[in-house]
């Protein structure tokens, strides 16, 4: 399901004809010292990535968290520690988690969450995954819980998701009722991507965004694109 | 009631194990030392906190006000000089106060409302007190005078609250009428106290938002959750 | 009406026992030495300003325009040019007129509004004027427009308007019709202030806020905090 | 239809008097030498102006593009490449474009909508075009639609768009349909510029708005005056 990967955004990315050569040469760099580069470069995206959403008011408190694939196979993903104000990380606070939530590199426990990161990072094709929790979200999320999602369509926004071509698109955001059982949410994750293959993103009721893309600037990227759509449907009535 | 602490995030905590052995090398510094690097530390943080919260509007004017524990017995404050500008604070506004609002340290006078944290200080376990005056409180605590407070129920973001364990958490964030009158003010302060032991803060009608910590860090991130949550509240048209 | 004043927040102050001795000295340096210093103090402190209110959207366009006395007797303004973005203002685009509009130093033409801020500085005992123009008090000066004006009351936040010592105080701010004619439209300002002795402000009809105050530290404030009424105003669906 | 011009604001400018004599001496240094200038100090003052409007929520994802004209006489843009973050562009990013489309400069594809900010220039005696992505301009887009357009008038604000004198005018902001097929929206903006001379932007339909000035700071001073008034409009209740 995860083809071989490389690094881009300071992630992994799909093999390429003009990658071929580079790898070849990088088969005598051992897996670890890879994944030690990847690891440091995710981290100091991700300070970044955390200063800009929480001075937006999208990671306000402890809440959302990151994470990258630093490598696909074995899964491995570079991800926040619990209990975090996001707007100061620093490449310190990142653990090194492989696909059972062990803790590989770094001190600190894994965000509650990680779970469905892993969840996400197996059940779609990805090298970032993002959580926010921003006000409209929190709001949306609310009121259309009972319709189990929001559609957006007619934005020219849309077209900045990965693989969209036209503001007619219809994009389906899935709202999923929210849990303290992190095992039994997973699975509903699973399903959902199952069920939906093509969506970029999903809602926790009363709790936020989760989106990802190929690499990490995708991935925010489609953070700005679905926040964007929540505040206007918001300003524009429909909460 | 006020348990011995010792410094933690710029601030006092909790006796633990591994505090024991510095603390008893520790007491050969005399109190009046340890409070000096305690009243600094809390200063620099508090001019950083100052600079976020104005940034985000929550303090404009000389609106806001905030103090530190910086030791239990006797009980001792750090707390903002009145009528400054939070978005540019320096050490030097900060004044040390003792628990009948004397000014042991600094130039100027404390804040009107320094017996707002006195009585905070005195009727909950806390070493940090961040007073906020944002739109969201100010229009809420109008809207919801009448109810006496404000529930909150069913929202991820409950779980930054200390002790929080679930979203199903309902948190009551009482509102009580708003006074020129400190003593008379304060005594009503510690009366809410009693009578609702588990909350993390209260409003003053149209004069916002009281929340505490443990530390620093804490108290931050109650404000910026319980600010969080009542825009939450006024943009789902609760006001 | 204007006692004979001294620089305080890089302004003038009234005159206080602390400062006796060094006014004393200090008439051995010529008035247009005094003059040069204020308006060097006045124009480096109107940048920071301008950078501030931009970011918050209070200036956008080339709207909004500061001033600060730097000399009472005879009157002497330090003023914005005109068409400029008060986001990256520098020191040598604020000019100093006289009490007739006349530039008396620097380069570039007066704000078509600096007969307002003659008006007020003539009206009113101030040592700053700055005007803002912001979404809010747009909004609320066209739906308040047949009421002529906006009365706030029981909000704490009116405490820091200079003078003000309890929430209880009602703050009437004025809204005049709008005008390309400064001449008849300062006069009507002129006949506000009269009129209307003790408010701290007033509004132009779809073209914001006039406020001022002893010192620029001071009128800043005021800018703060009637805008943040302003916005509780909107948010509590008064507009 | 096209002046000669010079730089002015980073950009073209109108022959004056006082360039005659700096034109004639630069008459000795070619074409291709002053569109190089002109092309590195369009694209210096378009990142700028890129990372404030990022900052406010403008141009999110990849949303947004930007465009200088560096020489009238042939026609040449420095324009932003397609699918990129406008918060943090670098000089490279940038291109120069004939009036074909045809990329004469730099690395990477035009964004899609380089034949919309053509037919701008060749419609308009402009010097900088920008559009920008804002929730304001999606949601009025859409709510306003079927009047085709939205009328703005009796605010100050207005005077802030070049050539109007008073908050009395009355400026039209067309709306129009949406599109990916930029050839038949290109003759779309052009019949609009031809049918509404005096107009000094418009807007695309859940797409946001296209502005235009003489230069880079004009076009940017258009960009926060319309996207004021939008904001003022809805949050007067007009959506």
């Amino acid at each position: 399901m995860h083809p071989a990967r490389r690094i881009r955004d300071g992630l992994v990315m799909k093999k390429s004809k003009s990658n071929r050569k580079r790898e070849q040469s990088s088969r005598t760099i051992p897996q670890s010292s890879r994944n030690r580069v990847a690891f440091a470069e995710a981290a100091a995206c991700l300070v970044e990535i955390g200063k800009g959403f929480h001075a937006r008011g999208w990671v306000l408190g402890t809440s959302g968290n990151f994470s990258a694939v630093i490598s696909h196979e074995p899964l491995r993903l570079a991800i926040t520690s619990t209990g975090l104000d996001k707007g100061c990380l620093t490449p310190a606070q990142f653990l090194e988690m492989d696909e059972a939530a062990n803790v590989i590199r770094g001190d600190g426990r894994p965000s509650a969450e990680a779970l469905l990161h892993l969840a996400i990072a197996c059940g779609v094709d990805t090298g970032a995954i993002l959580h926010t929790h921003s006000v409209w979200s929190t709001v949306l999320s609310g009121s259309h819980a009972s319709q189990g999602g929001i559609a957006l369509e007619g934005y020219e926004m849309l077209k900045g998701l990965e693989g969209v071509r036209t503001h007619k698109h219809r994009e389906w955001l899935p709202i999923l009722e929210n849990s303290q059982d992190m095992v039994e949410l997973g699975k509903r994750v699973s399903n959902t991507l199952r069920q939906s293959p093509g969506i970029h993103g999903f809602l926790l009721r009363g709790h936020g965004l989760y989106t990802w893309g190929t690499g990490l600037q995708e991935a925010k990227r489609h953070v700005e694109i679905l926040e964007f759509l929540m505040e206007v449907l918001v300003r524009s009535g429909a909460a």
